[in-house]
């Protein structure tokens, strides 16, 4: 049986390798970027188990095509995420790491659930 | 050849094309309907040829699974785009019909290019 | 209202738009670049009006991940894609130009269907 | 620090979140389904710590549109992952259960890699 632990660090896998799918290939510019780093923020925080997420797209790598306009790239993205299973935490993060865009754990904890309410 | 009129209209299904294939199976819900139709439509303005373009999520059929949230389905989505090549537009729109979500042409007309600047 | 010739020409254009967006960004290589060919090409024929499509993915633009494998691009996809609505047919194409996937009507042209049966 | 079975979790959990929601929204009819499993199956296993993979549609789950396909939605697909991080193995599944596509881990393994070579 996999600990709560392990399903969380498991849920924080899934966010990563279905935001990456899901908006890779996404027109966008400068202009529009925020827009689009909004939408896959709130989209995640609908999936289970997401307790805080963050996603940054780095302009800086947008090379404008014939019609001024670049496509999100895997590279582009910068995304924190923390899930939460119970008490277990996991913090994940989806970053450039020289051509390749990495998913890697960043860090397990233990946060008691607030459970006055 | 394509006259400009045949190319507007070749450049509005594009985007439509383009748009269902990208959004479809993302997360959504009542609440982030709205970052996701701004997100799309910001995307979608920044392909060649798009005069304007209006994109709306049915709040309706969205039905919660287990974790409260849906996945965005074709029939959810109307949305309405305005090419223009030359001075030829095309207005071109997806829609469900019953159970598909239908791309038509709805009109083309001529519209001269303002030259005045 | 519109022409047969428009739309054959709107639904090949919706078609291109569709695969660009929904297979972009699948790991593909050397190796496994033909059945990725096969599932695009088929998973087109099914949409309606498809009369004939061609895929091929550019194994000369695949440069290797440190793991070893790439993502699909949309400058890697050559397609032809026929439709006929009616009489009336259209061959469109998506091929690389420079470092844009142009997408563009290559001809329109009447075929009287053939109603021996 | 994250332990070679955390890490093979997480890696497991990448892929399914991955294909999720590259592929859901593809064109499939009982004919095409089995080459865009196929087409699933090898872009899957061309990612880093892959050691084994198998995807299944299911063809019962395909209701017809107007134009006598489906789209691939998320319930269709059965999916069994195994990574291996080291000695560490973990078999983790994409399958329907009620009308919700769940992940899980099924098992984590030690299985000592054969270092005869």
């Amino acid at each position: 049986m996999a600990s709560e632990r392990e399903q969380a660090i498991f849920e924080a896998a899934i966010k990563l390798g279905a935001l990456y799918h899901q908006f890779v290939g996404t027109p966008v510019s400068r202009t529009t970027a925020s827009s689009l780093e909004t939408a896959i923020q709130e989209s995640i925080s609908l999936q289970p188990y997401v307790l805080e997420v963050h996603v940054s797209i780095d302009r800086g790598q947008m090379e404008e095509n014939l019609y001024g306009y670049s496509e999100l790239k895997g590279t582009m993205l910068t995304v924190d995420v923390v899930t939460r299973v119970g008490d277990a935490c996991c913090h994940a993060r989806l970053r450039r790491k020289g051509d390749y865009p990495l998913m890697e754990i960043i860090r397990c904890y233990e946060e008691p659930q607030n459970t006055d309410h």
